[in-house]
């Protein structure tokens, strides 16, 4: 009797694999299982596997093989198929300044000191507030998202509004509130921003949850070598990162040459701060004997490609940078600068840029490129430990990206496309922390008409102001 | 009485617009009317129009106007209603090689020689024929449309097949067969090559209709002295353009200094190639003194700044060649140095990066990458009269660019957003001629399902093949 029945139960079990009994019963359930044609990891040990799933449980990712193994141990409460989908790493964004989409596209074609002092500083004086910074970064959550950007770092003000706003949509962040030696949005100089900026890091150091606190002196030209000293001490004092704007144009060279007589780089050493963990924006401009200084654990470098040519500042020596070690990840800079929030964009424009302008066309292959937009970037901003990559115990932020448009046909390799072909609307899936924010294309978490009614009736207020 | 009669009729019209019948019955039919919430027309009078729209009658364009003045004097037997979209020219890509889409991102990061000799003219050997060159071009005519591009100026083998599916699929074309010194697909040099080549340019030439024929000499390198003579003799005979790879990267100029000790372009000054209408792809190193003898009528430049980068080429003197008053255009080159055929990255590209290597922020103004894509694209291919602005009397190639997403919010200036933010996923109709060959982001005039499962097929084959 007792023979016969697991007979049945086998017999069962090889003709209906529904009702295979025994494996059913180990499978372990989690939230959650990805799959995807092609796992694009970025672990070095299998960066892709085919035919790939993921399992997620509790925002983390718990197995990363293929479909047939995680369906064999594990049993997801929720399942998103992956067929003709990539599925990686979210993208980090490693600077930006969100609530600026709000001036996307009203000043273009401005070299960079002339955009910041003519234009956006009294602009930010004139109409940043509590309510601008809301209804910029709930807009620019949707493009992150839209996008497959699953972490970012932002330097602005009212960094309050902005975690807040980031909690709601459920992207990862450190946030830093910009500490600037002149009158800003809510400030009159210095001490008050320093201040502010301070009690923020303050009281978000140390949650370690999906929004964390920096410093952010805005940059060497900007802020005083002794308030420099200053946030050197309260990085150390918190525990928290510092974030700054760094050798990004020869007018800021020139500048801290005349009043400091040393470089930007060579001026933050001297001050303490590349002894802190620091992410450095920029850094178009570095000597070649600084790079060097830059390659410590701890310090990222951030290359914005679009937003440097845009406003004339140059091009960043990025290959002797990763050649000398430095953790360099890519960032879109503010709307204003860009005019987009689309890492993919940068992506691109960092695979290419360096081999036209050194002739070189092996300069930042594909894969290299891809790397700073996830896991190079993810360890440039401190957190290769927690984010850019699809491993075990990883937290778990990863997208799909379709490459079933005739736009993306034929596929040899899925990097190439990644790198040269993507466009932020073929993303269709965007989890993070275990939360599905995007799904099919929709935008789940945040109301992305909303966001940009509010968007339109802020800069139909800026317009009419400004009678443009 | 008939004091009374006009006295209702008047009555009526004022209540019931729709009968106002003395205006009525003068409104003109025309086949189509296309609107728009702001018309980039490219035409210097009037640049932007609010809420106008386009009449549009066997094939061409009838008026531009505001959408009432439109709708007052015609009547359109379908209206494609404008809200929150931008009505503008069709782009024009004076550079591309449409079936080799086939091979995108096959071979990435390698320079342009390597690329060429090492895998581009084996691989070429070795696949293409006439069945591949038909799935290619109908892969590209889909991604053409999807993006909004109406002409294309292309140069690949069995051009004949590649008018077939232009034709088919609705697009602007002017097509040569390269002709070159060496074996290429279905020929064992230049005697046949160039014989071919010869031969459908004859049997297209003064068809005067969508698609129209050029001779295509490969390139100075590539081909001989007597054969570019004998180039230069049928373009006249036949009354067709030239269109050559020029002054493309350094490998080039020191083949030509080597053979003829000359520079490329004064090269084809001595052969009489530039006496002749001349479609120059890349001309990256044209030498300062060598500018002005391209700034003639019938001369056109094609920036293709992507494959530039991507081959390590280099970066085209754009300033100084709109400067010195040359006709200059973009392109995308090919799909397996680019990898799309996506017209908006080169609008992006070409505003950004001349600003970024010469550190001056206004080099390349958005209008001015804007109107390379469209008006100056059209002069750079000899067809500045017949398309590249909405002005009545031009044929009816215009797009509609949708500005209702939120990643493209708010919107300051429409010329901003189409340079440095829209992607091609954001155009939703495409027309040429009249025919409307995308409505709502749907391609109608190919099957892109099935023309991408023929370019996956031929993808198959080849992996297979190469062993990949």
């Amino acid at each position: 009797m007792r023979i016969g029945s697991v007979v049945l139960a086998v017999l069962l079990g090889a003709c209906l694999p529904g009702i295979a009994l025994s494996a059913e019963a180990e499978r372990r359930q989690v939230d959650l299982i990805v799959e995807g044609a092609q796992l694009v990891t970025m672990d070095p040990e299998r960066p892709l596997i085919l035919d790939g799933a993921v399992a997620i449980d509790a925002g983390a990712i718990v197995a990363v093989a293929t479909r047939a193994a995680i369906h064999r141990d594990y049993e997801g409460r929720q399942v998103i198929p992956g067929k003709d989908r990539v599925l990686m790493p979210g993208l980090v964004n490693g600077h930006t300044h969100a609530a600026m989409v709000l001036f996307r596209g009203l000043a273009d074609d401005l070299d960079l000191m002339t955009w910041l002092t003519k234009v956006i500083f009294p602009m930010e004086g004139r109409f940043v507030d509590a309510e601008f910074v809301a209804a910029g970064v709930r807009l620019a959550c949707w493009e992150f998202i839209r996008g497959g950007t699953t972490t970012i770092v932002d330097m602005y003000f009212y960094p309050e509004v902005s975690a807040n706003e980031l909690e709601g949509c459920g992207l990862r962040a450190i946030l830093g509130a910009p500490m600037i030696d002149y009158p800003s949005p809510g400030f009159k100089g210095w001490d008050d921003s320093f201040a502010a900026g301070r009690k923020f890091a303050g009281e978000w150091a140390n949650r370690n949850g999906r929004i964390r606190p920096a410093l952010a002196p805005h940059a060497p030209y900007s802020v005083s070598p002794d308030h420099l000293r200053q946030v050197a001490a309260a990085a150390r004092e918190l525990g928290v990162p510092v974030m700054i704007h760094l050798a990004e144009d020869q007018a800021e060279l020139d500048t801290v040459r005349k009043r400091y007589r040393t470089t930007p780089i060579r001026h933050l050493q001297a001050l303490g701060l590349l002894d802190v963990p620091l992410i450095a924006a920029h850094v178009v401009l570095p000597a070649p004997k600084e790079i060097p200084l830059l390659a410590k654990p701890g310090i990222g470098v951030i290359h914005n490609p679009t937003s440097n040519l845009k406003t004339g500042a140059g091009i960043a020596p990025v290959p002797e940078l990763l050649a000398a070690g430095v953790r360099v990840g890519l960032g879109t800079d503010g709307a204003a600068s860009n005019n987009d929030l689309d890492l993919w964009g940068e992506i691109k424009l960092a695979a290419l840029l360096h081999k036209g302008v050194r002739h070189e066309a092996t300069a930042i292959p594909a894969a290299t490129a891809l790397r700073m937009a996830t896991q190079g970037g993810a360890e440039a901003i401190g957190m290769g430990d927690e984010i850019g990559s699809l491993m075990a115990g990883k937290r778990a932020d990863l997208i799909q990206v379709a490459l079933d448009s005739p736009r993306l046909a034929p596929l040899y390799d899925p990097v190439s496309h990644l790198v040269y072909a993507v466009t932020p609307q073929d993303v269709v899936t965007t989890i993070v922390e275990g939360r599905v924010l995007m799904r099919e294309g929709r935008v789940l978490s945040v109301d992305g008409d909303e966001a940009r009614s509010a968007a339109i009736a802020k800069a139909t207020q800026i317009r009419n102001e400004l009678a443009l």
